[in-house]
């Protein structure tokens, strides 16, 4: 037996119940706005094949963590590794259980991800992803990006959080900018766009240079990756752009079609813009993409992405599938969220009624008693193990229990307590309800 | 791009929307059960350090998947493994939270591990587990252990499964016998009476042999393991046991007071016996030790098993903290009900009404109809994709979508349709409900 102190591991998040409780009533409300939406849900191993998880290509290998049995040769196991996000998981489902699978597939998942990155905030090791993706057979409307994205939205918005703003563009237009400009170098171009918000345009110039653009090309292109509009105001971007062409236009059509067709349902705080210099590095996006920030924290990590992608199962011999998702990063937002306050730590109970024990001798009655009071459907504990009834009162109180029953066996009459104010008076078992609803979790919407 | 088969993982099960949906509700179901009773949810991370995770023995060893980094050197990444139970996990997090944690904590806990074991009927790679512990602090009154079988057994009969045994022994009665019984083998003697259902008794015969016990000490040892008992049979048992001690007597007083105090509370199909050959391998059991199994299929393996422990920080420089805990192995017994029929698939969409789209101009509208359906509870989906009636209802009946909501643009006109008869008549969107209650997952009981 040996004598270690417990370490907490970088990366590696864990609550305590109260502000786990938050988390599960975070997790209950994105799936009723998911399932309210005719999403079902699916959960995949946390595990897929190395080859499978590899695919992407080698700059994800970096991330992968591998499994390996210690003391064990090499066998099929070492060929596992955990999976970074849910959209290989989803390409793997559909490919191998592709016959039995309705299309068009609307799916959400949450669990959690593993990436070996190194913490800071905002990026963990391992956190909690909420995916929403529906797949086409063939073909899939465009209805359904602006459906996804106002699941998305409504789960948003339903957790209470600070103002988001979504950026949205086209693969499209980035492609024919590309085009036009007339670059070798298109991903060179396309990386230092995604990240011209971070690195600035000084930065951003510099490096197109050093990717072989002349000044003109660089000029160019910092004016596309500026490049941002409301509805409202959306014809400007064409001017912006700079150049014109089929693909170009065919992108900025279904941008602004998107667009016009989520705005009524953005809620107030959430805004809605094309902004050009969303690129998303995934390369499998083909049409619209899009990010959503948090207002008021602009350098945050981005706390949703996602797209349209043409091709779900490249990587496996089926036909194309085209379909749209996008991912929350529930870890990411809900960290955020308990950091600054929007939401709190809910009880660290999820029990209503507390029966104090004045006698040992009584624990059966009391037991009997709880138990009629969990059939009504109110969350019930005995006090097992101090008669004291101050100590017990200190136990419901820490544990922010609302209401407390005290059961006095000489005159066999019950009292309920509101912890609330303190006040007592007398209670019938039968028929007694929490007069204040104290439900663990927040009332659903 | 590689060109690959989609493979499914040996292990690490995946199941249909419908059949996930069944699980999901299960998870909800032991989730209110085990919440009814005061217990809060935590979560911990999917690995451990890996010297946490050894300080159980070597035995465990073999079955840790530890992680590592290709290509990347070794670092204290490389020194994780993922979880093999949910109890490890515990230990180390009081250890880490010791200081905010309110005691006696009642916890839950529903979450995967991961153990490389060869995969068998009942037994995963990848599974989920549904742990309820109390630790006290200094003390922990018997009481917990009768509240938190209550408490299991209440989830389990609440999932519809078929009728449960549980078999209860106290680890007081094993050491007392094994004492008495004067052997210095007496690791290799509980590993034999753990199995002796599976090996039956002339198999046993020859491992105690083999384990260095005489005649006279097999033939005990025969009987103690053989011997169980109902509650009201309980004063055969002394006898059966064939030796007396102050050791042996305490663990017969609390198994008694335990089976008599649960005795009231097990429903029809739950029946509850004293069982000698109860060992649970685990060292670290010092009083009540319990498992359950199906009634109708004895040989397959335990469906949730626990017990008392003097001292769960052992690894850790802590006090000793005295807990009780359960483990249900959930995918094995949902694995199971499913096989067998006692749980059967959900609908694979949670849609409840699907709103048909007779024009593709009218999206928007029907965009808005339906959020108006979701804004009053209901799960509400448009069909998207194709503007052919006939297909479209196709849709809903392959989902088994109770209602469809049938829009007429050029009459204006709502009708509604029951899938079930057929029958369609006319509906208000704005105060329309289902008739029957078509929840996605079962009515919460």
């Amino acid at each position: 037996v040996s004598d270690r102190k417990a370490r907490a591991i970088g990366g590696f998040p864990e609550f305590s119940p109260s502000i786990r409780a938050t988390e599960l009533h975070w997790i209950d409300t994105i799936r009723s706005v998911f399932e309210s939406y005719g999403y079902c849900n699916i959960e995949t191993p946390a595990v897929e094949e190395l080859a499978t998880l590899r695919a992407k290509g080698d700059d994800a290998d970096r991330e992968i963590y591998q499994l390996t049995r210690p003391g064990r040769e090499e066998s099929l196991d070492s060929r596992l590794g955990l999976h970074f996000d849910l959209t290989v998981p989803l390409a793997r489902y559909v490919a191998l259980h592709y016959n039995s699978i309705l299309f068009p597939f609307k799916r959400y998942q949450i669990q959690r991800v593993w990436r070996g990155e190194r913490p800071q905030e905002g990026r963990f090791r391992e956190f909690t992803q909420c995916d929403i993706d529906v797949i086409g057979h063939e073909s899939l409307a465009n209805e359904f990006e602006v459906e996804l994205l106002e699941a998305a939205i409504d789960a948003l918005s339903h957790l209470g959080i600070g103002d988001v703003s979504f950026q949205l563009s086209n693969r499209k237009i980035l492609e024919g900018f590309l085009r036009c400009l007339g670059t070798e170098n298109a991903e060179g171009c396309v990386r230092v766009i995604d990240k011209i918000s971070k690195i600035g345009i000084e930065g951003a110039s510099r490096e197109l240079h050093r990717n072989g653009l002349n000044p003109q090309q660089i000029d160019r292109c910092i004016r596309f990756a500026t490049t941002t509009a409301e509805i409202d105001s959306f014809h400007k971007l064409t001017d912006a752009l700079g150049y014109g062409s089929e693909l170009i236009d065919s992108g900025m059509r279904e941008l602004e079609e998107t667009m016009r067709r989520l705005s009524p349902f953005a809620p107030s705080g959430v805004s809605i813009s094309a902004d050009f210099s969303i690129a998303r590095g995934l390369n499998y996006y083909t049409g619209t993409i899009f990010e959503g920030r948090l207002t008021e924290y602009p350098e945050f990590p981005t706390i949703c992405a996602g797209g349209r992608y043409e091709n779900l199962l490249e990587t496996f011999a089926r036909r194309p599938l085209p379909g749209v998702g996008i991912s929350i990063g529930l870890t990411r937002l809900f960290t955020k969220a308990i950091a600054v306050g929007w939401a709190v730590p809910l009880r660290p109970s999820p029990t209503e009624l507390m029966l104090t024990i004045d006698d040992e001798s009584n624990a059966d009655r009391l037991r009997e008693l709880a138990r009629d009071f969990r059939r009504r459907g109110i969350n019930a504990e005995v006090c097992f193990g101090s008669p004291i009834l101050e100590r017990q009162l200190r136990y419901a109180d820490r544990r922010g229990i609302p209401y407390v029953w005290l059961y006095c066996s000489r005159t066999a009459t019950h009292r309920v307590r509101d912890m609330n104010d303190s006040s007592e008076k007398a209670g019938d078992p039968t028929t007694w309800k929490p007069e204040r609803k104290h439900s663990h979790r927040a009332a659903s919407f």
